[in-house]
């Protein structure tokens, strides 16, 4: 091999910067200013358990790294590895199968497979994680695949490898965890109460007790829902009773926020009477699947309403075909790297929920997408436009290198900076937050150095606007 | 701040070309060559009336620079600012209601928000205009603004700052406006009979008596069409007669094209009896939305008919919702920042006017998109083998850096140079043409250079390609 | 006009590089270590006569790289230049008419009109082709177009100049047609029989049997497969045993795949009673164009369970509306440059295919697009997580610089590298595959120099994934 190369390779301080020099320059002069920044966190999906135990600590390197990152599992099942060999717990009427157990064998199985990381961002992730938390410098490989787990298992042992101690340690300011609107929030109840001064706020997430108005599973959930709000839910406005009342307990759980999910950004508005007689179905199992697309189409645009008048700030992030995969999903379960996109139109689908509310004082609407060709085309265009509306950074599948270049390429010259909001780190693995906002200010520099060495901004814009893009804009997007 | 960073910007010359050191020089000495050719503006929506009066002025700087341009006050509506805290006026039924009328107020409002144009089109625009036309070289700022508004407006006054002086002084060779079937061109006939050397001509543009057949709006278009062009419009063939009538007018008057807007690229061929059963409907209010839809599309054929016969060059830009906001809409009117796009199919869509006309000898039709994932799918392989068609360059929300970059890498290695028709600038404000110009100018001479600096072409390729994409290929592709 | 840009163009060597020093660098270093490897050739449509005969010549220059040449003869007719000029063969019904046979005016029309290739792959390949195969190093021009001619002509008359010579100088280690499930194989029993150690397989492309099972054609094609296959077909049952005993005649040919088109990816399982009436219907000429689309969807299906069974690998390339312009059908036949893409939904449409054997144990799928925007957001998605997926190269309208760029930026950050099968040159043009696969080799080289520059892989990584993507992928994904 022709290691001359190597000289070629850039300083690890200066790592996803462009390769021109004048750029990369500029790169690093906007990066130091916002390197140190705290970090905010307001969409994600950590479990707030660990912060509710003082001195939790994070299991084997297998159950740090692998075994819940669907990021990490589907790439090797893509390639033929079963799940099961990769330690992912089937369901409980699969449990007699056979399932590795043995982390350090999974561990291996990881490291003989690293190459499929080349070039993706799990790839730069791991690299960074291991880097930073673990002072490890070496790729994984099926020779110093049981040296690295036990350095990692060792530093996982230590007392300071507690959430709490890391959060400090990150400089998180805040951070939301997403919660389910039947969620009892004992966690976020307990580190309250623990006097810790570390902010994890909740965020109402209403999807089970929205969506799928057609399937036995939704009137488990209205059950659920009746249970916890202590409200006798017999009809639409009992329902919305109970929803309204679940707000307001999130917001004085400290949620500023809420968050939908959808399979397209339909929406419609029903009357009264339209949305009482398809909750009826609902409830009596004789909701049909086109019930459920209006259900949850009417949905959006109460739970719209809802947020004008509580100020919670509203999210929405559709264009995903969930469990795509039956028989992982059969197997599984959900979140199991089997969610797949679809194209999009936002202009037509949200066109009542705008009708309505797109002028709204105190409404704010931030919507994610999964299809790249919305972006440009209608979601610039939209909020530039209509004061509600924010877009969201690039979410899953578009959270990497290329996908926030798209983004800043796709977004910014219609919409402005300031009708985005910064960064979503949106991620279930805490230990790996840090590295993800590192990334997002890396790639947002380099993008405003780009402007600056083509004369599109000046020295005065970049330094702002790196500070908005890093801190400023999800700050005051989520209303911290 | 660090203002180190000063010294990576690009001198002003160099500016919005790469900052690879040998793409900049080759992007410069190609630009060097094509700078001062004259400006062809084949696509417009400048007031004719600008030049009919030999000593207009253009008012105050808010209403030349913000109170008419749409993508100004919209970005700042986006951030909830009220359009009429920006002087928009509204329809007359809301005429009672509070306007500011402040100019100075207004451009102070914008100074404020001046930072929201960052990275921007618009705001490169306004700084090259401030510059060009008024030697300003700060941003406004809450501090400078009533300094710099003096400046503009004195410079406003002086006797030289006349539209038939600026066109002089720009060096245009060419400006089309764009005008309704209907509309007398009294202004064109003014200029015409006053002797200025200049070439004004106007743009037949039937949207109002094509589409929305089943709108009450429409028959009273009917009825101007009726009195314009003498002709007693009862039937079909009536009506077609009189189109055909007012396009002998327009050509007469100088006109070598026409343009079109549509929704969608829907085309689709009409029996003379279908037709004529579906305007009798029009013309006795009983049409239906689908009748609308179908006669916009055969109409498309029909006027894809007429300038194969008459010779005037087609122009079609489907793929906008107009007036998405209807609160903005019924108080404010149309073209108030309220457009959105959406997704296109033009492969099927064309089809029937294709294979009617596709490869006529004298038809010329100019395809413009809002759907940039159309540009290499649809556009490029289209242009690429019919005969009749060429490729507009990028419009709106895409007449930007990034926009013409996507269209040329897009567009171009498909249909080649010679398929599309270089620039259009596209705009109602006058002052700003040779700002729009020059910034296509820039981006494609460095576009050229980064092909160039990979081998891809040679210099002699490259000079006579920057001739063509900045002067040519528009003059010929218009027959001006 | 301004010779000195000429030092700024590349050494032919660094052609297609990037021009930022460190990546051109690194791109070269790269490309050194693959550029002499064999060429693994496993898609394309040359013709396999061309092998059996030991002593075939290619013709005139004009037979070489224009008549037969969609992407040549297409662009001069987008310009107005009509087929018959080129030399392109209407159809029997129309043998009447004039056609151009003058092979060298052919040869001066197209120098006359060489500028239209500016900037396109086209006018790469035909200016690399006649430098590595003619040294030839002048454009051509109206002045030098019969020198270049003659030129061309002796070289092609060499003896040396033989199909099988040039497969021997090229270094090709496998190279595959594409062959009507009909086909009697017989030009590849020919190659076998000679010993010659030439390596052509043939590839079992059933789709004349498969879809427009609405038309006359179909009923045809249904015939001869009852002759070549000795098969009685009266029912779905024996029409589906032709096609396996097809496959294994294929598969002791040499061939190791299979190879579908499709207007869409749309699949549907139909029972065995359903497809059998589906059939009888086409047999009988009653079958309508909906039972059309489900009988190819139904296959689809079938073809997978078939490919699963007997090793074959499976490949798709929906999305182009065939014969877009019907007079130049009507008169000139298939492929001849109008076919247009549209967009298209891979999520929804594979899911009955993938539900039944999304994670087949010997199944490999290979999936192309001509929709770029389903790249990232459905490809890299979907074979980044089922087992049987791979995606294939940029094919058709994409197999460009710029369509090469955007697949590596669109794919491999989600699918990675190994969810991807390398090179296909997919060509009839056996001239040309050396310099489509140095294309191919050079950019990915560039695209993987790029990552290095910018710290996303290391030097080790780089050389792997170059040696992967030139030559590895390619021969492990069809299993040769």
């Amino acid at each position: 091999m022709n290691s001359s190369l190597h000289s070629y390779m850039p300083d690890r301080a200066d790592r996803y910067f462009s390769a021109d020099p004048a750029q990369r320059a500029v790169a690093r002069s906007l990066f130091d200013t916002v390197a140190n920044l705290p970090l905010i966190c307001p969409h994600g999906h950590v479990d707030p358990q660990l912060f509710a135990d003082a001195s939790h600590h994070f299991g084997s390197p297998a159950e740090l790294f692998l075994i819940p990152d669907h990021y990490v599992f589907r790439m090797l099942y893509s390639q033929g590895i079963p799940l099961e060999d990769q330690g992912v717990q089937p369901n409980d009427w699969a449990a007699g199968s056979r399932v590795e157990s043995d982390h350090r064998k999974i561990w291996q199985t990881f490291a003989e497979n690293y190459h499929l990381f080349q070039g993706t961002p799990t790839g730069l992730w791991l690299r960074d994680e291991f880097h930073d938390l673990f002072g490890i410098t070496e790729k994984p490989t099926p020779e110093n695949a049981q040296s690295l787990y036990d350095r990692i298992a060792e530093r996982l042992a230590a007392p300071d490898f507690t959430p709490r101690k890391l959060y400090e340690r990150f400089q998180v300011e805040a951070l939301t965890t997403t919660d389910a609107a039947t969620d009892s929030l004992e966690h976020h109840r307990t580190i309250r109460d623990s006097g810790w001064s570390g902010r994890i706020y909740p965020t109402f997430r209403p999807d089970k007790v929205v969506n799928d108005i057609d399937q036995p599973a939704w009137r488990a959930q209205i059950e659920r829902l009746r249970a916890v709000s202590g409200i006798d839910i017999g009809d639409y406005a009992s329902y919305i009773h109970a929803l309204e009342a679940r707000r307001v307990f999130f917001k004085e759980m400290g949620a500023t926020a809420t968050d939908h999910a959808a399979e397209t950004p339909h929406t419609e508005i029903l009357s009264d009477s339209e949305a009482d007689a398809i909750f009826q179905r609902g409830l009596s199992g004789s909701a049909s699947a086109a019930d459920a697309r209006r259900f949850t189409a009417h949905m959006l645009v109460e739970m719209a309403r809802m947020s004008g008048e509580d100020g919670l700030v509203m999210q929405l992030h559709p264009g995903s075909i969930r469990n795509h995969n039956p028989s992982v999903f059969r197997r599984f379960g959900a979140d199991k790297g089997a969610d797949i996109p679809h194209a999009l139109d936002y202009t037509r689908n949200l066109k009542p929920l705008l009708d309505r509310f797109g002028a709204h004082p105190s409404l704010r609407l931030i919507l994610f997408t999964l299809d790249e060709s919305t972006s440009a085309r209608e979601l610039a265009p939209l909020a530039g436009h209509y004061p509600i509306l924010r877009i969201g950074p690039p979410w899953w599948f578009y959270d990497s290198i290329n996908g926030m270049r798209n983004f800043f390429a796709q977004v910014m010259e219609t919409a402005g900076i300031y009708n985005t909001i910064g960064f979503n780190d949106d991620t279930r693995a805490f230990a790996s937050i840090p590295t993800r906002h590192e990334l997002w200010r890396r790639i947002s520099c380099d993008w405003l150095a780009g402007l600056l060495v083509q004369g599109i901004i000046d020295d005065e814009e970049a330094f702002s606007m790196a500070h908005a893009l890093a801190y400023g804009l999800a700050k005051k997007a989520y209303r911290l």
